[in-house]
């Protein structure tokens, strides 16, 4: 796989993941306004061209909460992988390790938390939705520290799933082989799971979380100085500022948009990651340059995951390193730090 | 009828509703920018996602003038129902009714003002044109008294009626099966209506209604600060902010645009009531957090009365319903009063 | 002619006027932006509707120069009407006339001034663009006092003619017929004209047309607060802001943008009128709630002509009175002097 | 060529030019947001009509470094011109010096720099990009200086060459026929070039450029008041504002949205060149009232080359020239000293 760019991959996966699946993995909430806006909202600042600085682009390295990685771009969670390829998490993970970046497993994820660990020894982390069943959630808990994981990104932007318009249309439900193995019961049958997730979600779900993971806490879906405090508060290691890609509140900002609040607010106490709508190279030096460590992509992993397995999803990251060092050069960043100290127009 | 969302139903109704009625119901005045700024209006202010709050979604309901409803969403009035469906009036007051919420009836109703009242035994408002004939007015008021209706709406904005060139070019006037009942004279005919209105309105106005009416007197049609200390000076029980849906003044702003300045005229002393436009779960929070106490809806009424008679309407605001308890749990509201505290963002 | 809106006369246009003609008429200069945004700066600004002021559309006349006319809305001059209709400038003064309001003939009309002049008995001003030729120039501003010319506007924004691109593409000149009667030599044949125009304008050419004329003096094409206050010292009876419909510099703002500046700077010294994308009685009013007295109504002058002779050009007045009788009653103004003193949204 | 506008240029060259070539030409980077914008900027900035100043437009002439020039707009360098036309930078220099006006030779070009000196005896510039060869960079800057070249352009904003979609997808490498000449060794093969370019720029690449060349230095591709400042301050004789038409580092503001930024830093001390997106008179006046004190044609003098050789070349600035003379009259300036004390709108 060799992308011109990340936006005409979507196109491309068009065309080999089935209509419904794709759906499911494009769309968004509502109107899809969200949904866009994650992606206008970079179009609002701009970089400015600097060349004269006498540097040259040394390394696009960095770490997150101690993980060396090669580029300042992660995987997010997401549930279901083979629905875009039969590979589905291991492909991911294999991809990701390749191109030197760390993975992060949903709860939802079609293999088993076991499964998606073994697939490739990168750095990985375990992404859970508390349902209401607390032993449960223990048990999915150690089980991701038992099998390695070196943290847990609770998402709690989805206390309720959000309104799928593409999805109702469709009728559209994950199918068999791509059912989230994590759930499966003893009698190897499917647990109901949507229903079964926890819609009261607050300080307590974060102790929670810390206590029966023993694991640092990236709490992922927050939007507000409001949430970022009290997650804080709750002892999160790192906050992931996120809409969901769009998939949950139709209406809200961009992720982008709400970031600088956000990183108003906690100041540097922990480490922000940032993901929705990141395409470009430039997408990733804007949310640097205003507050976030690092960046998830989303869609376009799956997307290069469905059209080139583990090696796609190396693709993807590879291409956008080349990207993110072009811009570095041209906007006169030399490290990932120089990115961070930088000042947008606009 | 399950609607997927409120904005499709209209090109659905389009397929059902004869042409130059569906251009009636759907048109506005002149370029009807004031129509597509009603909706325009909403996107430019966002609700943000809060899901730290430990909050559950308890209730929808609420209540207006003390009648309680299950969803702060009630039917605006609207003139010609057998337009949209042979049930006209009667189908609409049902489905409001098996939704919980509340009805308002129009003076240029397809049915009589008591045979609508009859239709159905959920609550319900009358909605006043006064004409040039005084002792009409005043007569219809104790009609309405007398057939139960707990308040009286007067409309403010159709001094003289807008400039709807649909209309025009159709050369639509209401089919003989949709001539209003309250106007049919001793002999079974109908007086001419429109041109019998009355285009001077004011305090005096307001006063008449409330003297003749014995009820608590609603205005609707205010748009700016000035008119609603108008209407609060003489008495108005509640004031419903509306520029008609576009259907009068094209080249007002939308009605959500002016809600602020209002409610900061206002201060809490009546409730206010908001219409124009909504068609979203999102648009109802966004004017709730916005100064409106609850939202009146029209057209799609209109188009889920054609699409399914009673029971398209009460699909209508059980969707809404379903939209908005979607976007309460995501936004951290338990409760309509958590709405109206919230603050919005843009 | 009973137009539904003056917006869609454009179109009906095109098919009876030859297309070069058209073309003429209907173009702008350089890229059209000027000529986009003179109608697209209207938008920019709303009209709140007043509905409880008790007050009832009385009366859309005014007076300008001391002339009263019917509606706040003269014509423009145009050169050349034959290209549009047979009639000429005939055909605009008698419609104007029907209409109650008054009527400017351009230098270059087809008609002579004096046949123009005979035409209708409704009120009447010359327009005045000043060629190299001073005797020439004295010429004119004598035949039209004695023809009974009410005032002379002497238009300013034409020192050389605009870069209209539709012109150049159809090599477009005026055909015979059309040709401006007001330039035939003592042997009836044409002089060349447009390069015969005087460049150089200043506070001197306004003192010789005064000096010359012996009429009051409108001075037409300004838009900025510097050259407004050079008109005004130099005895200018009125000033018509204007930015001759897009046709000469395009890239400038909005004839209605720069209203507000140039009635800051004349301080209601003299009368104001603006001409420029007016439609739409909505921006009649909206034009007079922000300084200005009268506006000046161009190409749908010569569509209404086009289509209807005569009595097109009536029928446009009359359209356009009718939609700001509405827009008056839902804003609560009784008056042209009320909507004077009404304040716009946005 | 007689064009009616710069603009649909463009159109015609796509039918004269190779599809891939034209690709080249015409793309820019990424998502071609900057190339757009470079154009889409000139927008946001009015010209306001000035007729009443009295003034006649006397002259366009002005200098730049010395050289009087005919009118306030050079040609930018622009590499492997055989792409465009047969002729290449032999037809641009001729056609640049019968309109009057300084052109610059790439590093890149086509010809030889000897061969493109020779070409006409108009003012003329050479483009230095710095490669990685101290040896080679200082044999060119002293070729430059005998052949006759006034200035020394560096290029500042190529340390990597920006991500070109258009040539990624066309797999386009400069066609043989294009080669750069200056590149060819002894043997008359071509060295590898880009690979070849110095990335670490910066004050002492100025002062290299300075001591080896021996000319005035123009330091080309500044965006922002820091590199300005680093630019003065290592001896920059003048500063020529670009983003490379959007051809480098897409994301970046548009070379006018800096121009005043660069300008304030500035302050006169060297005169500064803008290109970017000009294709109009008004343009050029935009640049020139925003602080710019000559600006610099790039695609459009290729087109012109494309369609009609030197000639074309020449009737693209006739043309602008034309353009910018119409505008002036009409904002009131006789020269271009005045263009430069005009305040713009908006
Ligand atoms: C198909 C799909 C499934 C997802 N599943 C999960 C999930 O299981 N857990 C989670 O926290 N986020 C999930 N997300 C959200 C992503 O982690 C991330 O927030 C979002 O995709 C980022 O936006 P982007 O796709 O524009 O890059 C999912 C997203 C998609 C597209
Ligand atoms: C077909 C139709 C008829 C209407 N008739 C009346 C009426 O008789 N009385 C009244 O006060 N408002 C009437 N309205 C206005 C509505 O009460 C309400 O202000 C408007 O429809 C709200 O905008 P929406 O349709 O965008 O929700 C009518 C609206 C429509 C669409
Ligand atoms: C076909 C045509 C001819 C015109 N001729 C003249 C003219 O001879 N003298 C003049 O002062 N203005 C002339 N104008 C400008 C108009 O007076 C007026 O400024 C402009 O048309 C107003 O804009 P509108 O057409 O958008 O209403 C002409 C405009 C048009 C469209
Ligand atoms: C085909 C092409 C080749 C170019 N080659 C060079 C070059 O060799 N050196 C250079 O400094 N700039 C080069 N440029 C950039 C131009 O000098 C200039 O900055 C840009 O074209 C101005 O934008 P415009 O094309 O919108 O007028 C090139 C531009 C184009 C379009």
């Amino acid at each position: 796989l060799q992308p011109v760019n990340l936006l005409e991959l979507e196109e491309a996966a068009a065309r080999v993941i089935p209509a419904a699946g794709f759906d499911y993995i494009a769309g968004g909430a509502g109107d899809e306004w969200t949904l866009r806006e994650n992606r206008a909202a970079f179009e609002r600042r701009q970089i400015v061209q600097r060349v004269l600085t006498g540097k040259v682009v040394a390394d696009t390295a960095t770490e997150i909460l101690g993980t060396p990685i090669a580029l300042p771009t992660i995987v997010a969670p997401m549930g279901g992988q083979a629905i875009a390829h039969v590979s589905a998490e291991a492909g991911t993970a294999r991809g990701a390790a390749a191109a030197g970046t760390l993975h992060t497993v949903s709860t939802v994820a079609t293999l088993s938390l076991e499964d998606a660990a073994r697939a490739a020894d990168g750095p990985k982390w375990f992404q859970i939705y508390l349902t209401r069943d607390d032993g449960f959630n223990a048990e999915l808990l150690q089980r991701a520290r038992a099998a390695g994981y070196g943290a847990i990104v609770l998402t709690v932007d989805v206390p309720i799933v959000g309104n799928r318009e593409r999805d109702r249309r469709n009728g559209f439900v994950y199918p068999p082989a791509a059912a989230p193995r994590n759930f499966l019961d003893a009698a190897g049958r499917l647990r109901p799971i949507e229903r079964a997730f926890q819609p009261r979600l607050d300080a307590d779900s974060i102790a929670f979380v810390r206590r029966h993971g023993g694991l640092p806490v990236v709490v992922k879906g927050i939007a507000t100085a409001e949430d970022a405090l009290l997650a804080l508060d709750a002892g999160a290691a790192a906050i992931q500022v996120s809409n969901h890609g769009g998939r949950q509140l139709d209406g809200a900002p961009a992720a982008f948009t709400v970031l600088p609040e956000v990183a108003a607010a906690v100041q540097g106490r922990v480490p922000l990651i940032l993901d929705g709508g990141i395409r470009r190279g430039a997408d990733v030096f804007k949310a640097l340059a205003s507050g976030a460590d690092v960046v998830a992509l989303g869609r376009p992993v799956l997307y290069g995951l469905a059209l080139g397995g583990w090696q796609g999803v190396q693709s993807v990251f590879q291409h956008l390193e080349d990207e993110l060092r072009t811009v570095m050069q041209l906007a006169g960043a030399a490290t990932v730090a120089d990115i961070r100290r930088t000042r947008l127009y606009g």
